[in-house]
């Protein structure tokens, strides 16, 4: 790629991290825009109107081009590298846990460690409230589910990580933030120190 | 694609309707399961261990191999065809919206339909009764962001429909049976019979 790459992001954001972590397992430089989400900054008119009109980050900016949405961000800086399967059923089947973690993980394991770690359990309001305990099951079923997949694989899909490790890995190696317990899948904490030990692996802290 | 595609399914729910939608576009025959949710038929142990753990449909079945998530199917089916833009962009703004679609869209005017068309909104329990303003609240924004996105666009991504488009009709064209107002969005709405012009278009019920 020789276009420049500027990441627009909350670096304590599991999406955004995804984003930085596949652009450095694959060497790629990427420049970086903070917003402070918790102040409305990605809710100003210039934000709506130039970067994303859904008012969330992380965006991906290349050239004049937007791309929001962290899964479709990596995918855009991953297409025809080794983080993409080259089969065909690799590929939808990497996207398949791409959108198990959009549909059954983030909205429970990312939802619980931002109402607990940077809301405070205390400030929820009534809504969030009632939701608590069935996010926290659905938040377990999902990291049971992947424990489950992981008993027998190195990675989630075939014996190379892909896109599908790097998605998961981003809330799931922080979900003890939101009051999960990682100790209770073995596989689960077995397969964070492998997606660690890649080479050009970054922290989320980085 | 030679080898033969079954999937399975409960007819009336609109993330198996995609990929019924996605084969009838591109001319690829599927052989049809049904499964009846309301009575817990995905939520057998042969069903968790042979179909898909997560207890869920749509599933697509080639051969031996299952695939689960709706629009990961779809884009098994259509990898390389006329659906999926042959730029890098493209493809990627193309996933930028199906993952919009299953983290802004369908958990909204999805989940309201069940409710208040399958469901019944007297029979709510009193966590999803709490959650139904907030749901008509995001889904009439994703609908707005959909319709602002069309007002300047035939299509979502570039002149042509995409799986962008195959996954935003599915929940889109029913909403009204969630008790959205699709006239409150006329670009939706030229954009909705725009895909029911496409050669090889199905409807829901066929």
């Amino acid at each position: 790629m020789t276009e420049k790459l500027v990441l627009h992001e909350y670096a304590q954001s599991g999406n955004c991290y995804k984003i930085r972590l596949t652009a450095a397992l694959l060497g790629l430089p990427l420049e970086r825009q903070e917003y402070d989400i918790m102040n409305g900054e990605t809710r100003t008119p210039e934000f709506l109107e130039k970067v994303n009109a859904n008012g969330r980050i992380p965006v991906l900016q290349m050239g004049e081009r937007f791309l929001p949405e962290s899964n479709a961000a990596c995918f855009y800086l991953a297409d025809g590298s080794k983080l993409v399967p080259e089969d065909r059923f690799g590929r939808a089947d990497m996207l398949r846990w791409m959108f198990f973690e959009q549909y059954n993980h983030e909205p429970n394991v990312a939802t619980m460690r931002f109402w607990m770690a940077f809301v405070g359990e205390e400030r929820l309001n009534e809504a969030q409230r009632g939701q608590v305990e069935s996010k926290r099951a659905a938040g377990n079923a999902a990291l049971k589910l992947m424990d489950e997949h992981l008993a027998a694989r190195p990675f989630f899909v075939g014996s190379r990580p892909s896109l599908a490790d790097v998605a998961l890995y981003a809330y799931t190696h922080v979900a003890e933030d939101g009051g999960f317990t990682l100790s209770d899948y073995p596989h689960v904490e077995a397969w964070l120190r492998r997606v660690e030990a890649e080479p050009g692996y970054v922290p989320m802290s980085a």
